[in-house]
């Protein structure tokens, strides 16, 4: 067995001011924090005797220290990089800032993890005026000297100095036309020198000083460059979406330099040791030869595959092969690798875990593990439980070239195009002519549904992630980019208007749920797979094996359900029955018993409901047949299932205005605005809803309750294993769980004696989503027989936070200022809403041991979030269908932290 | 010193089936719980030695084995009462249904605390077709004892039987006109012999069966209807409005009957040892001869004053003041006595602590101490905190005779008469002709408040007990009914309409918000007294002695900072300061500032609203000059400072529907209407508000310390003793607490810098009004140097409970199911809402030893609130000025009970 290789915690313990610089036979791939990625990796390859260039790492400490002392390096810094130069001048037999043999070093950048492209590095550093000679005599090149020499002018101009790169390449442009040639290469050594001259003028003339010429101004100039990028906007915007911390600051590593551009034996190139798209075990990458490294990412030139370099230098390509064999089977996964060659001698500039698609996570997971590299539980531990989102949602074809007029925010992920659908019916009327369609909405409310189910996906122009549209999208799978706010959408001209572009309903359009983008035609799509590809059922497979944690879905239909089964789920968390409420069948009915006038009237309605709530669970029932199926009974508030208070009251002022108060028309509307006035509230969400409204209407709770016995029953009539379980919404004292709980349980005795069958357990449960019932949990659990955190409107209430709201007004501020770290509604807040969950398990669990617990917030899908509820020692948790399978490996990855099952322990 | 008369808990733990009968020698007062209030009188008496007719008390513990049982009574009683009945048929030598001396009984009902005419009572039973001859005979005095037979029967018929009482009280106004009379007593032996048999015809009319001719069939029957008589309608809403459990149930007293109808030697009489709405110290209370005490509530005829008994019998009237005296020196308080003369001889027939006025109560207890029957900590202890709320109000002149044609929810105590105003401008332009108003709104907003101010009082017709109006008519101590749905109001026709009756603005009307009252005319009012009176002065400074709770007030402006001073207020808990912002003056330039395009715009408004700001802070710290003010930072959601969204909706369809789409009138308003919308939130009680607002706009926050700084530097500068503290809500974070209290440290800092002035402290604290707040209520204590509860929006947050909407939809229905025992705005929900104070407690006090606590909820004013916040060792409480002496004497009275200060410890 290899050793552990993990973060250390003790080196990022480091006292500070002790020890800045390691050198990199100092270092090693365990002192990552300390080192950064780069750092270790280097520290680790020189350890390993692989031909590294000599050089040091600037400890992330310092950097830390850097921003503490008011972006001011630490004391103490100067005097060790001084010293450890003069050491890389020792091992190099060359000297910094020497005439003769000048050392130059490079600076970069380097964090914990790769965030690439988003700090800085610096090339070519301790080239002057005087150096720049020195390099030209001692490689008979004065053209590479000078090239050199520009190019690190032109990057301390940009990096250190953050001047507009254009000033820079004008001149080289103005330049090689004066030569009359077109690429770099061509430029002759005075037309260098020219050109230096000239970057030399432009940063005196912006910065209001001259380039540095001493050399230890320009390494700590550098070294200060270095530590600000990581507080430069794209780095913080990085961090912000990878939810990294923003207190890890960067390591700086000073290399001494290497030469790629020294002639046609020279080059430089990336590889990886398996392919990062498709898990492909064979060497993928790219050589340039006769460059910098800076000059691959430009892309100027194009580079040639890896395998090339074998026909061009076959012992350096030997060699390369070697190395990566080595540090694969060091690290034990796959390997991405920068290096040069310098005149045929081959050097390695970095090696890092590589990143990879989803895909290629799964498949090089599963081939090292047949290979013998890893156990199974460290291949469950490599994939990114997240990133299997990507496998099922269409894409957009990659071979596609458009460009986003406008990003909203990625609500629920896959792209979808279609014709523009500017209100539900409409998109129900297309849709049954086969006609594919984005439904386009200001924002969407419960009536709306039946138009999304039409649509291929959803646009909205308000709303959050946690909008109507984004939990009912994500809900179905279907796309959806929410709060897209620079949409303008007019409902009587049935335009949509973008940034100066109009176009009308029934225009084609592209949404990416995946990204947020929006794009004003219509784009190919690649299909998502139809069902579970073996290779990601045999590594799932393996999660089920670890995982402690059942994992079920949320899901309203049987498709849902099937589709939930199909991806692994092992029971239904939470069926919504209001959804069933909207079906344009069901929809009158449901305002009928709203409106009733009497207990009778409404007792009228509720039972022309029945035969269609039997039929809702009936279809459930049977598709997660032998497993549970958690029925939670009307929820929302009464309002959302009437006509819009503002419709209403447009309409009432029309024909006010056009035909006067005494129009009989006018006082009808009136009257039934006065309905819906009653029913108004001012925070519907804190507002007359859950078990509330099955007190003060208990016949509606009893209609549902008798629907799903009557439908349990006749499915076991016929054999089917029928499972339901009943769940009260929005408990939130004891007498509350009593009367529901009494009513429920009498429906169901009642039901079964009516129907004349032999009853079978059917329990009785409750959403814990108030922080009251956290608190009174050990009373509730003495009549509830299950509880599932409902964990949206515990967030919701324990923060004070509308997720209507907030998400479109303070929250994204908060994140902008650091005040929240995530948004709580896409990670659970462990401190707030995780510290009354736990308080709610402890004393639900103290009144019966046995309690069964779960979650079916939307949380249940979010990896770090189940990871929260696995230490809870919860039961399960339920998410959305398509997040399933993102749940099970969360819930293994989970388990093997938990339970310290750590590499060796469960070698199979 | 008497031992402790109190309530002996195990009393009521009584084995249930065990003992269900004490007879009077057995009991004592404090056997309460069990024998019920006027048992233990019975037996206290009995026990004393005084005349007390012979009989037995029947506890309360069968009563609640009986609703245990189905509504039957319990195993054994039976048995029970027959055997007692022997033992009264041996102590007074008569046969219970026996032809020649019958034995007669009163049944009784008697609970722990008495309830005045909410239960049932029995007189006369025994009495049949028999043993009415056997009376006869043995009283010589037939017309007597059909009398007494006839009583009895009809009793019977309407409190047993449920029957109308009108059936019988027409049978008797039948016989009187047959009789020629005009009083009951005129009707002959005959006369009554002929009624008896008509009522008996009704009752088995009626109910289907005959009267029961059997004794112990007659007196189970009673037994039942007493405590079938427990939860009667008007017994529960009795126990609801008072805050009584409803466990408690009834004891059944039976008595042996005395006659005060025996002729002019006998009759009835009810006295208090004491006035009991004066406290004057002396005999108080009325006797009627030759009558039994139904015919003294009955009210046919007029009794006389119990001090004229003294010239009619002298002998008994010596007797009676003696056992007064003897009754009150043995429960040391004042009592309330009835009692009956048989041909000369007194009878005993109930004692109890005597209800009294406020007054009386406070004026009582300072004599009784002066007489050194009782401590001070008695005194304090005697007085309900809640009632001195009847000192500070106007009340309808008592001689005024009116009825009520609607009742609200008497959101505001006292009463204010005026005439109507429909909207806040009209009532401030008649308040300034002087004339009064009051202002009756569909419902009131922040926008209204102008209005408030000028009106006498506040009439609603929707909202509840915490609504707008309620919540700001408290703190201003105006009158206010709130919620009165039966109200019609007509803003075009400019009419109030209420159950038919249609009045137009400018008639006068009253309303009385102690008690719900709504009276469409004027009446004249009773003013409070102008300041705190003399004698309630001296109680309060001993309940100050007692008490460990400081109390502040809540209060906005200099007027209620003096009127809170005055009633002993030490500080203010709550200023705050958006109330300051609705100013006709100011709110033109709060718009302004909100809907500024750009930052700078912004900071213009807010330049020109500081001057008003420092205005009022200054203003509200002089008035409390050596006493702490919080002042609290803008807290509401933005949109309340800006014209309602409905109104503006209405107006532009108007627009638009007259002049087309193009009307520039049109786009103009829907210009406003897409900004009002902008900021339009689903739930704006948790929207973008509190320290959120100083977040997202730091320069509000800033404007606001700066204020604070500039008015208390300049008081200080000439002396007054100025002590801001800034208070910032609801927080709900640690970065929140560091952000905001950051900006308000530097900003003070640089205020006093600005002005050059030495600094003084200026401590920077937060409302913890968030469940989250209490959950990390250890890191912000961390940074806030004080916490205040905020329990109203505490309690919206762990409830889920929107008060705006809670109150008047599904509220009602939860306390009449019992789901709730009280509402939670008005008691604080101790196992939800107290666990997470005690738990913010808990970890605040953890990380900062000392730190200061207070609350600032509407619950800081109600006793039983204050009780818990004693308990959890919180600092203050805060209050609305009205409320402040209750707040004090509440606070006393905690303390009382938690430090166990019983009495004798701290006799004076």
């Amino acid at each position: 067995m290899a050793k552990v290789i993990a973060p250390v915690a003790a080196a990022s313990g480091q006292a500070a001011g002790a020890t800045w610089i390691y050198r990199f036979e100092e270092g090693s791939a365990a002192m990552r924090d300390l080192l950064g990625g780069k750092g270790a990796g280097l520290a680790e390859m020189t350890r390993a005797g692989l031909p590294v260039p000599d050089g040091f790492t600037i400890t992330t400490e310092a950097c830390l220290a850097f921003y503490r002392n008011g972006r001011a390096l630490p004391a103490g810094l100067d005097q060790s990089v001084r010293t450890h130069m003069a050491i890389l001048e020792r091992n190099t037999h060359k000297s910094f800032g020497g005439r003769e043999d000048p050392l130059l070093v490079s600076v970069r950048s380097g964090a914990r993890v790769s965030m690439p492209g988003m700090m800085d590095t610096i090339l070519n550093l301790g080239l002057n005026d005087q150096t720049v000679e020195g390099l030209a005599v001692l490689t008979g090149n004065p053209r590479f000297a000078w090239d050199a020499y520009r190019r690190f002018v032109q990057m301390f101009g940009k990096v250190v100095l953050s001047l507009d790169g254009e000033l820079f390449e004008h001149v080289i442009s103005e330049r090689k036309r004066t030569e009359g040639v077109k690429n770099d290469p061509e430029v002759s050594a005075e037309g260098w020198r020219a050109v230096v001259a000239a970057f030399k003028s432009i940063i005196e003339r912006e910065s209001g000083t001259p380039f540095p010429q001493d050399v230890y101004a320009q390494l700590f100039r550098a070294v200060e460059a270095v530590f600000d990028s990581w507080n430069s906007k794209r780095a913080i915007d990085y961090r912000r979406f990878n939810k990294f911390p923003d207190d890890w600051g960067t390591a700086v590593n000073v290399v001494s330099m290497v030469f790629g551009n020294m002639g046609e034996d020279s080059g430089t190139g990336v590889a990886f040791t398996r392919n990062p798209s498709t898990g492909e075990r064979a060497l993928f990458g790219e050589y340039l030869t006769n460059a910098q490294g800076e000059d691959v990412v430009a892309g100027i030139r194009t580079p040639m595959a890896i395998a090339e370099l074998e026909q061009r230098q076959p012992g350096v390509y030997r060699q390369f092969v070697e190395i990566a064999d080595k540090l694969e089977h060091r690290y034990r996964d796959m390997q991405d690798m920068e290096f040069t060659v310098e005149r045929g001698k081959l050097y390695m500039l970095q090696t890092r875990n590589g990143k990879r698609a989803a895909e290629a996570a799964v498949k090089i997971a599963l081939d090292m593990v047949d290979e013998g590299l890893i156990s199974r539980a460290e291949a469950v531990r490599r994939v990114d439980a997240e990133s299997l989102n990507q496998l099922f949602h269409a894409r957009i074809d990659p071979n596609e070239r458009f460009e986003a007029v406008a990003t909203g925010i990625n609500a629920s992920p896959g792209a979808a195009t279609g014709a523009i659908a500017l209100d539900a019916d409409t998109a129900v009327a297309w849709a049954k002519k086969g006609r594919a369609v984005v439904l386009v909405r200001e924002e969407t409310a419960p009536d709306d549904v039946h138009g999304m189910i039409a649509a291929q996906g959803v646009l909205t122009a308000k709303g959050g992630a946690t909008s109507h549209a984004a939990v009912v999208a994500r809900g179905m799978g279907k796309p959806c980019v929410a709060g897209c706010e620079v949409l303008t959408i007019d409902s009587r001209a049935r335009t949509v208007t973008v940034k100066g572009t109009t176009l009308h309903e029934g225009d084609a359009i592209t949404i990416d749920g995946s990204t947020g983008s929006v794009i004003l035609r219509g784009l190919t799509l690649i299909p998502p797979p139809s069902e579970l590809p073996v290779w990601l059922a045999r590594f799932l497979g393996w999660a089920d094996e670890t995982r402690r944690l059942d994992v079920w879905a949320n899901a309203d239909t049987p498709e849902d359900a099937r589709r939930a089964r199909e991806l692994g789920a092992r029971g239904i968390g939470l069926c919504r029955t209001e959804h069933m409420f909207f079906g344009e069948d069901r929809l009158p009915i449901v305002r009928e018993m709203i409106l009733s006038d009497t207990p009778e009237a409404r007792a009228q309605a509720l039972l022309r409901l029945l035969p269609f709530q039997r039929e809702d669970f009936a279809g459930l029932l049977e598709a997660m047949a032998g497993y549970t199926v958690t029925i939670r009974l009307l929820d929302p508030p009464l309002h959302e299932f009437l006509p819009p208070y503002e419709d209403l009251l447009v309409e009432m002022t029309e024909l006010r205005v056009a035909h006067g108060e005494r129009d009989a028309r006018y006082l009808e509307k009136r009257r039934v605005l006065d309905r819906v006035r009653q029913l108004h509230e001012q925070n519907p969400m804190l507002g007359f809803r859950v078990c509330r409204l099955g007190i003060v209407y208990p016949e509606i709770y009893a209609m549902q309750a008798r629907a799903v016995v009557e439908a349990a029953a006749a499915l076991r009539g016929r054999g089917v294993d029928a499972r339901p379980t009943i769940m009260i919404p929005g408990v939130g004292n004891l007498r509350e769980m009593e009367f529901t709980a009494e009513h429920a349980r009498a429906t169901i005795a009642q039901t079964f004696k009516d129907l004349g069958v032999e009853p079978f357990e059917i329990q009785v449960g409750t959403m814990i989503e108030l922080p009251r019932a956290c608190l009174v949990a050990d009373q509730l659990a003495g009549v509830a027989e299950f509880f599932s955190f409902g964990t949206n409107d515990l967030t919701q209430t324990t923060l004070g936070y509308s997720r209507d709201d907030a998400e479109n007004s303070f929250i994204p501020h908060y994140l902008d200022l650091k005040i929240l770290k995530e948004d709580p509604f896409q990670v659970l807040d462990r401190e707030g809403v995780g510290a009354l969950m736990r308080i709610g398990v402890e004393r639900g669990r103290n009144a019966q041991a046995k309690l069964k617990i779960g979650i079916c917030g939307e949380h249940g899908g979010d990896p770090s979030s189940i990871a929260f509820c696995d230490a809870l020692a919860i039961d399960y948790v339920s998410c959305s269908p398509y997040r399933v399978p993102i749940a099970r490996l969360a819930a293994a990855q989970a388990a093997l932290e938990h339970t310290g099952k750590r590499e060796g322990a469960d070698q199979d």
